[in-house]
C-alpha cells in the first residue's frame, strides 16, 4: 500500500525542551511530503528522524505563535544551502511572509528557490490545493490570534499491482488491463494467484486532521467528520479548564470529545504544558471518552 | 576563585545537526551570564547544560547570518513566558531590531520585559559596556557582511578573605583590614594562617574573546593581544584555503596563527563545516602551529 505516514518531530508547547521540541508534523502521502507546522529546531529533528527537508512539497503554518513557525527560517535558509531548486508553497497567515523577507534580506541573500505564498483565510472549510493524490483543507480554530487547522484527505487510488509482484513473475503485457479489472492471473504453470493478493487498492481513502492550538469548538468535528487519525492539541489537564478557556486551549477531555463527535478512528494528543512531567494523567483522562487516544511524543511515526 | 566560565552551547556552522548546534556561547562571570551569538535550539540547549536563561544579563549577536541568530526570537518568548521583568541588553546589528519587533507583534505580544538595542559599529575596538567585573568590547571580523568578534576582560579583583574561612573562624572586626592588607591571621589559640591560603586574589586577570566567522585577519591578533582563552572559528582544513577565503571563513592553521600572533593561551576551534564527519583533521592541523588547542562540542564547558 501506499505511504500515508505521519511523523511528530515536535510534540511540546510554548516552551521547548531537550524532550520535547515545540509542534511540528511531517506527513507523506505516496512519497509527498507536507510539513505541518515548524516549532524551534523542526529541521535538527529532521535530521535526527531522516525526513530530507528538500523533498518536502509544501508548508503549512497554522498560526504565528512562535512555538509553530520559530524553526521556519532556519529550515528555509538550509534548503537553501542544500540549493533547492523547486518551487515551495507556503500556507500561512500575513505576515509570515515580512517576517522571512527581512531575515533573508538582513543576510543579504537570495534564495536558490522560490517561495509562493499562499495565505489562509478563517471562512470555514476551504480547499487548499488539489492534487493526483491528496486534497487538503483548512478550517477555522479558536486562538488569540487567527489560527487554522488542515485536513489531508487521500484520493481513491486506482488499482495497481504490487510491484514486488511484477518483479518476481513474467506476467504477460495482455495480462495487465485483466488483473487491474479484478481477474485472478494464472501463469504459465497453471499456478493461481489471487487478485487480493497481488493487487494494491484502497477501498477506504485515509485522511489526517491536525488542530494545532484551539479553544474547545465543536465546529471542528464537523470539519473533522469521519477522519482517521485526528491530532488535537491537549495542554491541560481537565482541571484546569478554565485556563484552558483562557487560554484558548484545550483539555484532554475536550480533545477527546471533539474525536468522539467526528467519530474519527484515532485520537492523538500532544501540545501538553510543561507543568506535567508524567503525560499519562492527560492520556488517562481522553481515554475516558475515547479509548482510541495516543500520546504524540517526538519521532513518533504513525502508518496508516 | 570568582567563576569565569564558558558553556558552549553550539559548536556546529551553517546547519545545525542533533549533535552540532549552530553557533551559541554561554560565558559566566562572577555569576553573571552573558550569551554570545544564538543559532537555532540555544534555548534547548541552555535547559540541557542547566544554564538558567532569566540570570542572562546581556546578549552579543556577531552578525545577521542566521546560524548566529535563528535562536534568539524563541530565547526572547521563552524569557516572557518566564515571565522576565529584568531589561535585557541586546548588542546587535540593525535590522535585529524590526526582525523581532515584527515577530512579537505577529504574535500580539507584549514581552514582559524592555529589550534595550545597542548598534555595534566596525570602527575598531570599542568599549560595550563596564562593570564591576568586566569590561566588555567589540572589534571588527571581516565578513560578507557586517561582523563583530567580541573581547570580555575581567577586572582586577580587589582581595576579599575567603567566605569558608570567614564562616569557620572567629575573625575580630579589627582584624579584617589586615588581612586584606596583606598580613597573616593569629588566632586567639596563637595558630598562623598565611595570608596566601586565606585571601582570593587574582593576579592576571582573565579574558575571552571570541570571532564567530571571518576571513584571516591579522588585525584580529591585536585586537585580541594576550587574551587567555580564543575562540576562532575553522570552518575549513587547509586544503580549502581557496574556498575560505572565498567564503569569508577561517582554515584551522589561520585560526591557530591568530592564537600565536595573539600570544594566547588556549585556543577552541569550532564552527566546522559538515562536511568534516571526524574533525581531528582540523585539530591536528591547528596544533601544528598552536599546540595548545581544543576542539568546541557542544555542552564542553572550560573554566578558566
Amino acid at each position: 500500500m501506499s505511504d500515508f505516514k505521519l511523523t511528530i518531530l515536535g510534540s511540546g508547547s510554548a516552551m521547548p525542551t531537550p524532550e520535547r521540541f515545540s509542534s511540528a508534523h511531517v506527513l507523506n502521502v505516496h512519497g509527498h511530503l507536507y510539513l505541518i507546522d515548524c516549532g524551534e529546531g523542526a529541521q535538527i529533528a529532521m535530521k535526527k528522524y531522516n525526513i530530507k527537508m528538500n523533498k518536502i512539497e509544501a508548508i503549512f503554518i497554522s498560526h504565528l505563535h512562535g512555538d509553530h513557525y520559530f524553526g521556519l527560517i532556519g529550515l528555509l535558509n538550509s534548503m537553501h544551502l542544500n540549493n533547492r531548486k523547486k518551487e515551495l508553497n507556503l500556507y500561512c497567515f500575513k505576515p509570515l511572509d515580512d517576517i522571512i523577507k527581512l531575515q533573508i534580506e538582513a543576510a543579504n541573500t537570495q534564495l536558490s528557490y522560490k517561495i509562493k505564498y499562499n495565505y489562509l483565510s478563517e471562512e470555514g472549510l476551504v480547499k487548499l490545493f488539489d492534487s493526483k493524490h491528496v486534497e487538503v483543507f483548512s478550517f477555522p480554530l479558536i486562538h488569540r490570534i487567527p489560527c487554522c487547522g488542515f485536513l489531508f484527505k487521500e484520493k481513491k487510488q486506482s488499482r495497481n499491482i504490487k510491484k514486488e509482484f511484477v518483479k518476481n513473475h513474467n506476467i504477460p503485457k495482455e495480462w495487465f488491463p485483466k488483473i487491474l479489472s479484478g481477474q485472478d492471473f494464472i501463469d504459465e504453470n497453471g499456478n493461481v494467484f489471487s487478485n487480493n493478493e497481488i493487487v494494491n487498492f484502497q477501498l477506504n481513502p485515509r485522511s489526517y486532521a491536525y488542530c494545532s492550538d484551539t479553544a474547545y469548538d465543536e465546529k471542528v468535528a464537523d470539519y473533522c467528520m469521519g477522519v482517521k487519525l485526528l491530532y488535537h492539541e491537549a495542554s491541560f489537564a481537565d482541571d484546569l479548564e478554565d485556563v484552558a478557556k483562557e487560554k484558548f486551549h484545550s483539555t484532554a477531555s475536550q480533545a477527546a470529545l471533539i474525536a468522539r463527535k467526528s467519530k474519527a478512528e484515532t485520537l492523538i494528543i500532544g501540545h501538553f504544558s510543561n507543568r506535567y512531567k508524567d503525560k499519562s494523567l492527560l492520556i488517562n483522562q481522553a481515554k475516558q471518552i475515547f479509548e482510541s487516544t495516543i500520546e504524540a511524543y517526538d519521532g513518533k511515526v504513525f502508518e496508516l
